[in-house]
């Protein structure tokens, strides 16, 4: 089953045969080792690598906004205006990052599956399987004292423990303007030919002194040539390519529809609300940029789902499948369970995923409160992001001094407590509750007055007050999480024992039928743990053009002139005036057949020699259905060129010093 | 049940006693018929007066959008520019503009009912009432020459056939930029402060001349003072004042959600048209604007209808009603007919409204095969918009040679086909016909470029061919119709035999009871037909502190300071060069207590001497639940000031023989 370059490989498990027949390459220890120690993930979703000895990571600049965002202030716009620091001291510490490196895999796979195979009924086998995976977490903590994560592989058939080493000492030291990283903004998302400088650069330290990492990327400005083979070391999201047929068709009649509405509802609140004034704008920027995308790549996967040829595709994958099973029952427990689902998965997402609560201030409150609730329980029998491998985490998050807008709050709760009534109507007796008769519009305006949860002090205070301050609260936000949570958590259970359990024992069988026929040649569906990915950098045709490998500066110009500078096409001025002293054919994006997806931004592409040739950021409008199928037909991941990094530190932002770390 | 300033009052029954008691003001029949012949409808949706001998037409800027665009091209845009004839030989010609003129009005009830009567069961009533109403039109017709129109009012109660002057020779004289003439844009839309400058003109010919009318009003810039009496006529679209509770809950449960996720749908979509450049903008701005506005006018309503206070009124009224009619069958029956309508009512907006195919050449298409399959029937049987009586409207829009814009058309139909997979989804038997296993935005390419109907000598010629010309063409859009019409009209059918039918016969009884209780001091909902309102100019409170009853252009400058001139609040250089020399304290905007509702934009504000003081064009936020109830606690109207008007022609457009003209 060795479809092109499909795959996004597992670390401990790489493809060597594979780029050995396909690419005569040979894949040392060395190499991979060295991949992977370089190699860094955002916890906030995203990638990255570390690029110079003393603990600078490169990432993406949409993958830094957030903090870019946290750390910009009315009179400092770091998004609008970049940002670089002429010295260590100058560097701006963080207030929530967390990097993490993989330090080591261990297959778990046995002792789950013994844990498991001694409860008797699904709900019985489910919290056996979260109690044993929290339980292996915390033995691996306790010894090891690394970040600790038991990860689901091939959808339950195999079963790893990820260990981290944990970065939280984490500064900003370079970000150019967003208007050139992200040149050509949600117009040209997803497409290609491409002019994005989609980089930036940040510092890890230990202890107040700069990180010296294991292994790091030179960077080697000269970039790849057309046809190269390149590899991809990353966290790519979530990938759907082993499920079946009818978890396929749930997506698209059920799961992507809805996505798809609360998307458009959200990107309308956050659009109204940034363009009532520019801090409102400063804002929501972010989310806004994030709500596009996603909404972006799930129209693209949706268009896919109803590609009939793209079904086809599948069905007879899965009775090639099913024939080498010799027993239907898994794919029937599958379609059953996506049955289930259907009934449910509105008040699930709305509930317990928080759809309903777009709200800052709602997420921290339901922290506290079960973070209070759920301390006590053994460790096992907690929800899972309470226990204690993940309390660190957790707790950097939750007390995070980053600010927070009260209008904003209350643009984004107000429309999601609206499109709550709209989904549930209001007589469903929990929207009943919560609206009490009121207007959302003035419930969250009563909700986002009434919580004094954006001072971090307060947050502190009712987490050491326990049980009794969470129970005689009047904060409005406490409140209403009290009100909400019994609800949210009896769709968690119900998702758990009547979809993920039962998902889990099925698809463990179907990925035998898999290994019966190809062995593990298939790499395990995305799991937002590190993976290598390979491809040739290619051009490909679209309506019997040839589109080139890569763009350069000047198309960025010229695309700048073409669209007359109107955002978003409007170069900052640093670029306007470099125009003439820089060296316009310097290649700026460049892409390769390399299977990625989202949470792969940020990504170093390496060449055969692991030097660091471009940061991936994107993939063009023919990859969005590689969430379902690889395709290289067209589909194209796409990166920042190491050149335009190399021109754009020296020759545009002055910070030849900074360059020069990464050339060392 | 005189409640204030309520009411949307017929011509032909006007509150003169109402008006005598509560404001001292004597309406006469001079008054009346003088408002009535100087009032204009604009066809397309809005609003106007005679304002001069010579037959300008004033109206808002938004209402004459739809005009500006098409009037519009790739080297000169109306829309951004604004435009003035400097002479008659400059004005420009509409290509499909209609204008009527309220010529009489004259009672039918008893005609419609009797010829329902003879009718047996619900199907046999639904087409003998279309029927007679049909015949009623087609008499009147031949027998004036006139546009004429069988009005239902009180939803069922009461038949009236309006006659009208009908002028299609219209020609624009003036418009400003749109951007000060939709200053604030979707920002400040249903907003107040407002500083908008929302009007243009045409000029109605008759034979190549200007046309003479009966009456006009004369511009009083001046305008109206605090506390003034003030007067609105106009054609406010559609309320519900008069509906049951079990209609307005079926809004709130059904229609409401469904409009405002397709809205949104629509609107994500044509952002993103209009982001691609400037002639992708010029395209979208219009509809843009109207679905923007749509969106946030049904978010309010639909905040309204979740207030529990609201609907305890409107209980309590609706108690108060089945009290005094002893007889609570037609509430039931109106109950049934909702309950009856849940069960199909995304069927028929998607395939007979036309949800699911957003595109100008889908409904060129559409009416070229229905106008051919209608026609050969007798009149009575047709399609009410296929009859002899509205033939001369639908041909003017038909064979528009409005420009049509092919990648606009793929936006539009991309993104509404692609929402029908999603709201029906793609195993519905309608929906698998029409996609055909296809990727939608695929579909909607081939659709488009599969058509000819781009060509309005095409249109011709299919509609000459007849039924033999439609069944043989290859006409992609052709086609698409002729796959849809079957399912599109029984779905109609439907719509007309279990909701409409059956609503009109009991909201009939229900409108007894009503005027048992209150006689006709009730006004009838609003049927985009002429009204009259009245109201006082008064400032009001919110959060505390006094708003006050007018804007000026000092206000307007402040704006554009305070958010740096950006879009939407980027004034144009015309009135950035003016700024020194004009008077800043001139009155812009003002509000008054009068009840309006879209289709009122455009409308002329009178005072009590009959002079144009304003021209009507929004209503503020509180105002928005106006469709279900009236209030005056802080809801109002928003008029662009007669002063404003004036300044703006004289001192900052040049355009002083205009103003002489209106003033004259």
């Amino acid at each position: 089953m060795s479809r092109s370059d499909e795959g996004m490989w597992l670390l401990n498990d790489p493809p060597e045969s594979l780029l050995e027949t396909r690419h005569g390459f040979k894949l040392t220890k060395e190499w991979i080792n060295r991949a992977r120690t370089a190699s860094v993930r955002f916890n906030s979703g995203g990638s990255g690598a570390f690029v110079s000895a003393r603990g600078l990571v490169i990432t993406n600049h949409h993958v830094g906004a957030d903090t870019l965002a946290k750390l910009s202030t009315k009179a400092r716009d770091l998004l609008k205006d970049g940002f670089l620091a002429k010295s260590a001291a100058d560097e701006m510490a963080c207030p929530d990052l967390e990097l993490n490196m993989l330090d080591g895999i261990e297959d778990v796979t046995g002792r789950v599956e013994e844990a498991v195979r001694a409860a008797s009924d699904l709900a019985g086998q489910s919290s056996a399987r979260r109690s044993v995976m929290a339980q292996i977490e915390k033995e691996s903590l306790e010894r090891t004292g690394m970040r600790s994560d038991v990860v689901t592989l091939y959808h339950g058939a195999v079963y790893h423990l990820y260990r981290y080493r944990r970065f939280t000492e984490v500064k900003l030291v370079f970000a150019p303007e967003s208007s050139v990283a992200g040149f050509g903004g949600d117009v040209d998302n997803f497409e290609y030919p491409r002019h994005g400088l989609d980089f930036c650069l940040f510092r890890v330290y230990e202890k107040g002194a700069a990180y010296k990492p294991e292994s790091f990327l030179r960077l080697h400005p000269e970039g790849p040539r057309e046809g190269d083979l390149v590899f991809v070391t990353g966290h790519p999201g979530a990938t759907q390519r082993l499920e079946t047929v009818a978890k396929l068709q749930h997506r698209r009649d059920h799961l992507h529809p809805f996505s798809l509405a609360y998307l458009r509802m959200l990107e309308a609140a956050l659009g109204q609300h940034a363009s009532t004034g520019s801090d409102a704008a400063r804002q929501a920027a972010r989310e806004l940029h994030s709500v596009a995308n996603s909404r972006k790549a799930i129209s693209g996967q949706y268009q896919g789902l109803l590609d009939a040829r793209l079904m086809a595709v599948k069905v007879e994958e899965e009775q090639r499948l099913i024939g080498a099973s010799n027993d239907n029952r898994p794919w029937e427990s599958l379609a059953s369970a996506c049955r289930a689902h259907s009934q449910f998965h509105r008040e699930h997402s709305l509930f317990e995923r928080g759809f309903a609560f777009d709200s800052d201030l709602f997420v921290i409150a339901r922290t506290i409160f079960r973070l209070v609730v759920e301390n006590p329980k053994p460790d096992g029998d907690r929800l899972r992001e309470y226990r204690d491998a993940n309390r660190k985490s957790l707790e950097l998050a939750l007390y995070s001094p980053a600010p927070i807008h009260p209008s904003f709050e209350k643009a984004r709760l107000s429309a999601t407590l609206t499109w709550l009534a709209e989904v549930l109507g209001p007589s469903h007796p929990e929207v009943k509750r919560i609206l009490d008769g009121k207007q959302p519009l003035r419930l969250a305006s009563e909700l986002v007055d009434g919580t004094r949860l954006a001072d971090v002090q307060e947050r502190r205070r009712l987490v050491s007050g326990g049980e009794d301050a969470i129970r005689s609260s009047a904060d409005s936000m406490i409140r209403l999480v009290a009100l909400v949570d019994p609800f949210a958590r009896s769709m968690r259970k119900r998702f758990e024992d009547e979809v993920e359990e039962p998902e889990r024992q099925s698809m463990a069988r179907v990925a035998q039928a898999r290994f019966k026929l190809y062995s593990r040649a298939v790499a395990p569906d995305a799991t937002f743990t590190l993976r290598l990915a390979f491809g040739l950098v290619r051009p490909y045709e679209e309506n019997g053009k040839n589109v080139p490998f890569q763009t350069t500066v000047a198309g960025l110009f010229s695309r700048h002139d073409q669209m007359a500078g109107k955002e978003p096409f409007h170069l900052p001025s640093s670029w306007l005036e470099a125009r003439p002293r820089i060296h316009l054919e310097t290649p700026l994006n460049f892409i390769s057949t390399a299977d990625t997806i989202g949470g792969n931004s940020g990504s170093p592409v390496l060449d055969r020699q692991g030097r660091l040739i471009g940061v991936n950021f994107d993939r063009n409008r023919p990859g969005l259905v590689r969430n379902f199928v690889y395709t290289d037909v067209g589909a194209r991941h796409i990166a920042v060129h190491a050149g335009a990094i190399a021109l754009a530190l020296k020759e545009v932002y002055e910070a030849g010093a900074l360059l020069g770390e990464m050339l060392d």
